[in-house]
């Protein structure tokens, strides 16, 4: 299949600082899943299309990498809202968490996925259990997604690790390379140094990252300062399970030190703002980590601590979120904030043609509407972008060159059936805990 | 005209504390501009509508106040975003704010009226110039406002303050009491004690309100002890300002003296949560003042302080940020959060009969999608309500029991003119500006 979309205004991506370089009176030409031109019609080369989409008042930019989520979570929105952590994990999302079955995991997860690509998330970078059923729901409805079989063990059996070895092993580079797997040890404070020993051994020999909670709470680091007279990155380090490739998920009580840490090692830290300030974790310390040249992608977290899955609202409150902190207004850029979205998170997949829009990368991407009252006047573009642009501004989701999304229609999941099995699971989770709990 | 609204989940609003109680399979009859009944459809009396409208999978509640902005600032989205505070208003918004005219100020209005609807605020109460021309939109558009006559001035003859009183004798109470006025100095800083004093008396005199920036930055607050010895509050109560109703805006830097004052008068707060942190203000201490019974309701700012006037963004951020703040996921309610939204700004406006959904009141509100992915499941409709609602499920807008807004089509405002005109305006007032600064 041969796509070109025209009449848009183009923003191809960015990789760091700088401002976002849009171009007017583009066009993207995708052979199959990869763009073989992204730039003017005016200089574009002759291409012939079996589809030819008019972008006409649409931005079109790359689609972006939610890049730390629990995506079945979306079946317990809501669930604990405005408890302690405590309470929160233990008698809310734990007792939920264990009703679970293949069936309630593919309906959320599918459900979950169609709130990303109508949000225009077209990756996203998963910690769960049913692994393998996730990787059906993902092989299906056509998402790219990183999964990883979350460890949480304290068992020298560690069925969680023997299970996520088999789930990288069978589904690693699957569906034409749309899904791929990491080793997820839950964090430090819920595995063993053993267990990490494991992990880090494993994943160096599968050649897999390693996906892990760090530094999310004070409780977590003052929790490692007892076991091991060190903060989770110096712990971290000191195993080499930072040697590997390391998504860090929110990095909320990081000192200079830590950030030192994480920066040397190469770690993408995925910041989680709303989560962050949900939970009652903290603000995590952003600005001194982009100032330090540390990778910084963003997610959700799970809708359980978010309560969505729109990636937009990120985008708006982590810059807005550090100048507030740090009394500010110049710290973290549009064009930081762009990469944090898109590019970075792409590139702690381990894709090096994903995240922006060029010939010869992979053609994920996203239309935004810009006739929109809240995006206008057009004075300032980026801005707009960044600080004005809702979730729902998003016309067309495209993965893989495939269009998953487009006009309040998707093409691979079904609205109605998935909303009615929402209902229906939802109650069903909670008559299971109701019957646990009497 | 009498209209009936029907198959709804109805959300009656709330006034403070306690959950939000919704009820199912209800409607709500409106008789001219005003409810007469909201409640269950099957205790519901008979009612000839002359429009029935079908709710199906909608929840109907009241429509939003939006307690703080600078409406035509809609034509300064994103100018001087992420500058210092003093670059931002003395390179970027000061300057462009002198080219306004009466054209500019009534299409920027507009469109910010039009933003405003389409994401279900009814009400806004503002703070700017040109309120004639502002007055004359707000009468033609439909909207609910109250408007106030910035008062910047240290002059003795003080032509704002004499044009804020002719304003409000012409317009208040009109347009069938759409339309109000306050007196609007814009600061303790931006004024003088002799205006100040002139503006409590005439206050006094016509029975108006104030509206007025209060402790908004660390400087604000640092000024007002060079200049008096006490914070701004101290300074206005011992004024007399407070015994007016006053509408503040921000009270970022309040220690726990000026709470016990805005308390002890009766002040609302305006909190402006996202242009705070934007212009790396701070973080007002919402969570204490609540906890101490002060008045809290929620407002956007103006756009180029924000980026938009999407109050939704408002709604989620006020309480995720306390929570992150105070390291308290306690603190801040749902229904603390909708009170600010709706009934006690409503309140702070002056009406006694708007801001809930009951008989009697005034017929502003909205309805909202729930047939969302991003709304489901329901477990908990109340969190899913603050925490996971988009200003895009917005289906319906109603001000004074007319419809100004129904699934993408404005009754009362032509999008298409009024994107071009935003285009066009936003241009010439940088060609202005450059011809003067040449």
């Amino acid at each position: 299949m041969r796509i070109r979309i025209h009449h848009i205004t183009l923003c191809p991506g960015t990789e760091g600082e700088g401002s976002i370089p849009f171009i007017e009176n583009a066009e993207v030409q995708i052979d199959a899943n990869r763009i073989v031109y992204a730039g003017t019609s005016v200089s574009a080369p002759q291409f012939t299309a079996d589809e030819s989409m008019d972008g006409e008042g649409c931005l079109c930019m790359p689609g972006m990498v939610n890049l730390h989520t629990h995506t079945p979570m979306t079946y317990l929105r809501s669930v604990g809202a405005d408890l302690v952590l405590s309470d929160w994990l233990n008698k809310a999302i734990f007792p939920l968490e264990k009703q679970w079955d293949a069936d309630l995991i593919r309906s959320a997860t599918n459900l979950g996925c169609m709130e990303m690509l109508r949000f225009g998330t077209t990756s996203f970078n998963d910690m769960y259990f049913y692994t393998d059923v996730m990787s059906q729901a993902v092989e299906q409805n056509g998402m790219r997604a990183m999964l990883g079989h979350g460890i949480v063990d304290f068992d020298e059996s560690c069925r969680d690790m023997v299970e996520g070895v088999e789930m990288a092993e069978k589904w690693n580079h699957a569906a034409n390379d749309r899904i791929r797997f990491s080793l997820a040890p839950h964090s430090e404070g819920a595995t063993t140094p053993k267990l990490l020993a494991r992990v880090t051994e494993t994943a160096k020999k599968m050649g897999l990252p390693i996906h892990i909670h760090v530094s999310e709470t004070e409780a977590d680091v003052k929790g490692c300062w007892k076991r091991h007279g060190k903060t989770p990155p110096a712990f971290l380090e000191e195993i080499g399970l930072l040697d590997s490739p390391v998504i860090a998920a929110h990095c909320v009580w990081c000192d200079e030190r830590d950030i030192t840490i994480l920066q040397k090692h190469g770690v993408t830290i995925a910041h989680n703002p709303i989560s962050n300030l949900k939970l009652a974790s903290g603000v995590a310390p952003i600005s001194r980590m982009l100032k330090k040249q540390c990778k910084v992608a963003i997610g959700t977290d799970g809708v359980a601590s978010n309560n969505n899955l729109n990636l937009w609202e990120e985008l708006k409150l982590m810059p807005m979120l550090q100048k507030g902190v740090t009394l500010d207004p110049t710290v973290v850029t549009p064009a930081q904030t762009l990469a944090a979205a898109t590019s970075v998170g792409a590139k702690a997949l381990g894709y090096n043609d994903l995240g922006m829009l060029k010939a010869g990368y992979l053609a994920d991407l996203i239309l935004l509407d810009l006739n929109k009252p809240h995006m206008n006047p057009q004075i300032d573009l980026e801005s707009n972008l960044i600080y004005s642009a809702q979730g729902s501004d998003v016309r067309l989701t495209m993965v893989d060159g495939k269009v998953l999304y487009r006009d309040g229609r998707f093409t691979t999941l079904d609205r109605d059936t998935l909303l009615a099995q929402a209902r229906e699971g939802a109650q069903t989770m909670r008559r299971r805990l109701d019957s646990v709990q009497a």
